[in-house]
């Protein structure tokens, strides 16, 4: 069974172990590579512990595209990028890897014992004897307001993300954006804040109909407002964030008062600290050999889009190549006096018990 | 749709276009990793040729495991070999490949042009300007009788293959072997032989147990007769074989006068003809780099388990990636003048087009 310790958009039930965990592997990035990451470690017996900043599983499969048909995952003519990683994790289930959403790798430093001490965004902490970075294009970090100096209030009057709504209880609230977080976001405060504004840049909203249906509604009630225009300016008092000024498509300029300001204009990828592990980086990509897809540091393996190599195509079947390469150029680091023999699932008893299915009897 | 031109098993209704056939890409084996090459150059609007030696595509899964379940194909928690050929099979239509099945390639020489000319065991002939060898283990052939001298008589009175049943009319026939192949030949000779001799080393048949069954129920009415024992030795009379030597279970030999010898072994791979081509081969193994999957012959590419590499690994995935790669190493030879950029089947319009299927309209 695959095992969720921890997602950030619901209440966590259940606490992290204490840490720092140890493992022999470590897995950045749940979608699609960092998921067949796990199924190739586990042939080989390596159990793994896998990170992402996102609150699910999939990637950007299922954060860009969960809908949209792929054609060019070998052997399946047709799946959307959810089947996709729905099926992996049902491949992946025997293998009891355990995730830990919604938090991202800060740290990472070389013990003298030769393994890794990672720690994340979220207090988590590891020690390992391999790090295989799945990380595709980056964590997904919300995209931000584009207006200058207003970063200043991040934090304190201008979110990206709610973790308490009780903050905005009797505000005045503006939130901009037109998908199903700004929408999901203005119809949960209309009962909590003193007033809510929605701003987005047109009249055309990418959430589902039913929320665009009930925000209308309750503009019409006056419990709540709706303008078509864009932030493009702001007032302080003080040290406070004050007043937005708001261009609508009329060209009109409107100034609104505000306490707290929520954004939400979807996610876009970072490459993030990874920057900073001392790793061969270029153009954003992770330089790796293609024996084993290892980095410039070894115990460090890169696999999927976030490496690069002579002839390195961004394609998911590649991905899944370098991760299974990756796992026996991994093997030494965890079993140093063990041979690896090549095993095949149709014909190995031992991987059929890994795998935890029965071994066909054929004459 | 795929267009299969010639299978010897059946009649052969459709005759071969003329040749030399010319085209831009010939696949040498229709194994997954070959059915696979045949979608990676599609993508690209390169049409390919296949050849393989059996009469079927699939290659070693369909030969060798079609009911087996595989568990390592990434986002396929399990399928059978069989499966796995008939998803790719339906995933490669809409690239029209040509299929040229029951014939092994012999003959490769490069032409003043640069393209290669091909002509194969059936004669079929090809110009063309990339070659992907994705064959595998090898050409699967017939395991051959192992008593020494017998060879001679190949062709004449020893077969592996029944090519015209017409051949042992009113003969004195022995077949060897215990699988179906030996049991659905004797089944079908006996109404057309003199007499029909089934010579398995042991009690206990491959055969379907129908097969099985219908063939002892013949041996019972005396219409034909099976011997358990193994040929050790023969006597010629002239030119002409006269007499097997059969050493039973018991350590008793017989005598047994006959016409016509029929051998069902089975089959197993061989390198075959390619072992010729001026390639760089190690262990039975072609070396192709990493960056093009490419031999040391520009504009022949080597994908699957045929090939290898620094840390090559013979599994079907990264076959897959290796004809990825070897498609787009192969686009400048069919190419020169286009540049290719990578598109990806879930955005491109292009690729939608090529794939023959609708654009999905999103926000």
């Amino acid at each position: 069974m695959n095992e969720v310790v921890d997602q950030p958009t619901q209440p966590v039930t259940r606490a992290e172990p204490p840490t720092p965990i140890e493992t022999d592997a470590l897995i950045v990035g749940a979608g699609p590579v960092g998921l067949f990451q796990v199924f190739e470690l586990g042939l080989l017996e390596i159990r793994a512990h896998v990170i992402d900043s996102l609150p699910v599983v999939g990637g950007q499969c299922v954060e860009l595209y969960p809908d949209k048909p792929i054609y060019d995952i070998p052997a399946v003519p047709m799946c959307t990028g959810q089947e996709l990683a729905d099926n992996l994790m049902k491949q992946i289930e025997p293998f009891g890897a355990t995730f830990h959403l919604g938090q991202e790798v800060q740290t990472v430093e070389r013990l003298d014992d030769g393994r890794f001490f990672v720690r994340t965004s979220k207090n988590t902490e590891f020690i390992t004897k391999t790090i295989f970075i799945a990380a595709g294009v980056g964590s997904f970090q919300p995209r931000t307001l584009k207006v200058p100096g207003i970063d200043r209030h991040h934090g304190r009057q201008l979110f990206y993300r709610v973790r308490d709504p009780e903050l905005f209880r009797d505000k005045d609230i503006v939130i901009c954006g037109g998908g199903d977080s700004a929408l999901d976001w203005a119809l949960n405060l209309v009962d909590v804040a003193q007033s809510v504004v929605l701003v987005h840049r047109r009249d055309d909203f990418r959430a589902a109909p039913a929320s665009v249906a009930k925000m209308r509604a309750l503009c019409d009630e006056m419990s709540m407002q709706c303008l078509i225009g864009q932030v493009n300016g702001f007032e302080d008092r003080g040290d406070a964030l004050h007043r937005l000024k708001v261009t609508g498509g009329d060209g009109v300029t409107r100034t609104l008062e505000l306490d707290h300001l929520l954004v939400f204009f979807g996610l876009s990828p970072q490459l993030g600290p990874i920057a900073q592990w001392g790793l061969g980086i270029e153009r954003k990509q992770i330089g790796v050999n293609t024996e084993k897809f290892e980095t410039n540091v070894p115990g460090i393996f890169a696999v999927g889009d976030i490496n690069t190599y002579p002839g390195k195509k961004k394609l998911i079947l590649s991905g899944f190549h370098e991760a299974a390469l990756a796992a026996f150029g991994a093997a030494p680091y965890i079993f140093p006096d063990k041979k690896i023999h090549m095993q095949y699932t149709t014909t190995s008893t031992k991987l059929h018990k890994v795998l935890g299915v029965e071994t066909p009897v054929f004459d």
